[in-house]
């Protein structure tokens, strides 16, 4: 792939995420030739995917060039390409663009989601896990009420207009609320010909609480508002199928929809060479030190959400998600420069800044550190959170400009189909 | 379609372009029914497409929701359809979601790219009018520079870097100085290891003259800024054919390159029923009387690119742009209310308040009424008669923010390839 060896020794990295950035900007200006892969040319920023859903955010306003991130560092290289094999005897990769040989490789290739192996779900449920998929849910859930207005028969209109979130983690509570914000303040404008209160947000969670990584009391106050927001929230309900229509659970609960989203689970995003079973945690995660370094393999290093390090205050990895991902990113950066001087390596420690989670309009979760809140001011700080860990000063500021306009006139402009997806509504009609 | 006879009179309109919008928002309040149909559920505002297929604006911030427009009218309806048939002796439409009745029928339906009837080149060259194809063009181009790190052909990586721009009309000229801006100030930053100054813009115009429809002074000016940007400007040249590969033109000159944007010609989007001989004039537009009601059809009217009102001052008929549409959209959504009152119509006539171009950063030619102007002035009036018409005051604001911020920066931050282009390089191989 026509990258020249210097006499620096070449660290290869696979994924340009939270991990991947924090980790080549710490690289930057160093005695190294990096090379950072990715199969888009663009970072994503994750947390606020699901405001490109709905209409809320622009997609390009929460992406970043990669080659970007790199200007100014001599000796960096980006290559848009997927790597398809790790070869750790050769120290080689295999790409869709050609061979590439490393001295050091760090893996950050994130997690995707993670069906647990039913084809039947994956086939027909949406996904929301990048802009891509973000926008084919927009595109659907637009199209459903544009179809909806055109059937005469009862129960296509109810599946049409009967949303079903599966997964009560961050994603799923935030995309619920702010659909069920969509269906207060938009629908009855847009569609004044459609009786869009009975449109229904039915948020699905496996378990007894919402947030389950998050403390009870903002798992209580979570659903609180969603309730309040009118989403019918069901803990202790496991999904089994879906075959496009019906959506199954383990009791004698089902859904008649057209629209299933699947939030209720992510796996390591592991690559062909590395998935030997004692490497492989739970979650499809890589086994790592407490240097990030994957076992049996020290010129191997992968963090974020693919690596498990696990530890006593962390017995199954570090949770999965932006922070420990930008740690991982800096202290493996600083770690291959000390490899380098022959400097012992410094162990990985996780400073947890605590989570937060939005639920709509004034509402939201934190539990920081030291304090635990919930309401207006939990919002405010997820805003200002969201606006500082977002890369680019343009992206910055339009996403703010955005928020304050749908703050202050209750709307969500970027409701387009711009390139529609393509279901077969046929199949609901008699 | 599920919509209801009322009692008031239903006026169709096909089209929520610049022309519909108008017309549509003329009618509110009024004693009819509307319907506006269009295939997508936004208005494109097609003067910047160019910005965004060279990343320097997001897609959502040109698209406006048509549904929006008409919040807050009533007996107003909007249906995501295509119109397939027109049957005038019915007052029916044939439609892809069912069939629907008029009393007044307005096409408003614009215009489509014109290849003139070469098979050849409407397969392989990019038109850009439409959002999504304005995407596919910026996927497009991001994607040859990516591969043309990866090739070690001198002919491919020409080909690569070799963009061809076929016609000097508005569209061309801005899109050819957007380009070699982006080839001045971004691609040595992203491309270091790539020597993008072998990257090369050309610009085909088969006239004699860029901006023929514009004054000589600012035809000359935008030529003189174009070649002041390093863009090859060909006059006289007319483009017969386009392999995918190599651009052949009626004498001896052809380029070899991997990207042909087709910006040499528009025609009207008829629809089917209405595309009787003596009812279409030159560039396949409806000929109209005075009061854009289409020969021998005084309850259908057209208005803007598809129709062609030829008078002693126009005698092809208006330029196929927002303007003539805009006001014919208002001109007949009075005649409409004066028809119902039994009131005689008003003629149609158009004030023409000019026309401009920009070519890029302080270079833009605008003719005014009374004066011509070229250079920064002209620039900063073109920006601010943009976001004066553009729909919508987010979109302004996002605009506005995104052009300070390039402005500033010499940058475009939205190169992004969101959803590739599949384009086949391998034919590039030897």
């Amino acid at each position: 792939m026509n990258i020249p060896r210097s006499s620096h020794p070449r660290i290869v990295i696979i994924g340009g995420g939270f991990g991947g950035i924090s980790l080549a900007k710490k690289l930057g200006k160093r005695e190294v030739q990096v090379v950072l892969l990715d199969k888009n040319n663009y970072h994503t920023f994750q947390p606020l995917l699901y405001q490109v859903s709905t209409g809320g955010l622009e997609p390009d306003s929460i992406a970043y060039p990669l080659r970007k991130v790199l200007i100014g560092y001599d000796n960096f290289f980006f290559r848009l390409a997927e790597v398809t094999e790790i070869l750790p005897e050769k120290k080689t990769l295999h790409t869709t663009i050609g061979e590439l040989t490393y001295d050091y490789l760090v893996i950050a290739t994130g997690s995707k989601t993670n069906f647990f192996g039913n084809t039947e779900l994956q086939e027909h449920a949406m996904a929301m896990k990048s802009i891509p998929q973000s926008l084919n849910l927009r595109s659907l859930i637009l199209e459903n009420f544009e179809q909806a207005l055109l059937t005469d028969d009862y129960h296509e209109r109810e599946a049409l207009m009967n949303f079903v979130i599966v997964g009560g983690g961050p994603t799923g509570v935030e995309l619920a609320g702010a659909l069920a914000e969509i269906k207060k303040g938009i629908l009855p404008k847009d569609y004044p010909d459609l009786d869009t209160r009975r449109a229904q947000i039915n948020l699905v969670q496996g378990g007894d609480r919402l947030l389950d990584a998050m403390s009870e009391q903002a798992s209580k106050k979570a659903a609180d508002f969603l309730e309040k927001l009118g989403v019918q929230v069901w803990k202790n309900v496991r999904v089994t199928g879906y075959d496009g229509k019906t959506v199954t659970t383990q009791n004698d609960l089902s859904f008649n929809t057209a629209t299933l989203v699947w939030a209720a689970g992510v796996m390591g995003a592991t690559i062909k060479g590395l998935e030997a079973k004692k490497l492989i945690a739970a979650g499809n995660r890589l086994n790592v030190n407490e240097f990030n370094q994957v076992d049996g393999h020290p010129e191997i290093f992968a963090i974020g959400d693919i690596a498990c390090m696990q530890n006593r205050e962390y017995p199954m990895g570090h949770p999965m998600m932006a922070q420990p991902a930008i740690q991982q990113g800096r202290n493996v950066g600083e770690n291959l420069i000390r490899l380098l001087a022959n400097k012992p390596l410094k162990p990985f420690i996780y400073r947890d800044k605590g989570s937060m989670a939005t639920v709509g309009r004034n509402k939201a979760v934190c539990d920081l550190k030291q304090i635990r809140f919930q309401g207006v001011f939990a919002w405010f700080v997820w805003m200002f959170v969201h606006l500082f860990f977002l890369i680019g000063f343009r992206n910055r500021v339009v996403v703010f400009v955005n928020w304050v306009y749908n703050y202050i006139r209750f709307d969500r402009e970027a409701r387009l189909i711009i390139r529609p997806y393509k279901r077969d509504y046929d199949q609901f009609k008699n």
